[in-house]
């Protein structure tokens, strides 16, 4: 996207905004624990955690990697300044929560996961509480989707820009588009779907594919 | 808003989007040409132009001092690649469009516009064509409003954050608000009103200023 003059700090503002937008079509008012990973998909999920606040949202964060670039302490001082908790055991957070975002690991993860973050995998694989993975279930292979059985099962994807090949062994109920930041060729390139609206985010009633 | 984490690349997306979702909610699809001046105002009309291009709008730009920031010529960069066109003569641009946004002043202008953004003004204040003003209308001092009369009369006024006080003078239509970033002690502090839903701009039934 950088070869059309965007910030990592607009993506990630527009990519958050979309997977909160998404949450709030599908799952009422309620408690949201958000985990986050070490890299752009935990940016993600803290922009969105912040626009969940906005949208009346309980939050809570599990962020066992302190993130040490500017961009990532920034985001998590916003989330601080919306009196957004940071939560250290993170069975009790889980057994608390209504809903558990999925932002660990995005479409750059390969192999398996190392500790800390094995055990978050762990736990949101045995939980029934629903999951929303950003962009890509954590765990999952970018294109050969969960290879290896150790990623996550997620109730909800929200797939960004455009849907990526792994989205195709997705099994969960809500699938959404979000990102409305690609431009007319790029949309055409990848058959990118109609957004309604002012809406940031579309929902995706079957699999698609670019 | 520093103090809070924010960068002034999330907090123009965030203006700017809710710009165009204001326009969006209150004229019907149609040709619309973006004014920009020379500093923030001008930024968040810049990425309402590309958040108005993917509703559906036909977008021009009429940029008559070209910015030297990095953030601009990236958001010049980015509505170039939607396929915006910049536009070179005013008066040929404002007679085609069926609207034109007024990002040219924000809150921090005084006294009077210099050259060439007083011929800007000039042809705003005479077209009859619809004005949308971002946060401030044109020409407007943040307090005491059109005290020289060089100023514009919008038809709608999307404050940010929240009203200034001389949004008590305007007369259009439409006030709406937007730029959904206000931490909870901020909305509390300025009483800012409260949004619908996922919606990034309210409108105002009537004036609400802090």
């Amino acid at each position: 996207m950088s070869k059309y003059g965007y910030s990592i700090d607009q993506l990630m503002e527009l990519a958050g905004l979309s997977v909160a937008e998404s949450i709030a079509k599908e799952y009422p008012k309620g408690k949201i624990l958000v985990c986050i990973g070490p890299g752009n998909n935990g940016g993600d999920g803290l922009v969105a955690a912040r626009h969940l606040s906005h949208f009346g949202y309980q939050l809570s964060l599990y962020c066992p990697v302190k993130p040490k670039k500017d961009l990532y302490r920034n985001l998590l001082h916003q989330c601080n300044a919306h009196c957004i908790q940071e939560v250290e055991d993170l069975a009790v957070a889980i057994s608390e929560a209504d809903l558990v975002v999925d932002a660990v690991f995005g479409f750059s993860f390969k192999g398996l996961a190392r500790p800390p973050f094995d055990k978050v995998l762990e736990a949101m694989r045995s939980t029934d509480k629903p999951i929303i993975s950003v962009d890509i279930p954590s765990g999952w292979d970018v294109e050969n989707g969960d290879a290896n059985g150790n990623g996550i099962c997620p109730d909800m994807l929200v797939s960004l820009t455009a849907p990526k090949l792994c989205a195709k062994g997705f099994k969960g109920r809500h699938h959404y588009l979000g990102g409305r930041f690609a431009p007319p060729a790029m949309v055409k390139e990848l058959g990118i779907p109609e957004y309604p609206g002012t809406s940031q985010c579309v929902r995706l009633e079957k699999y698609r594919c670019p």
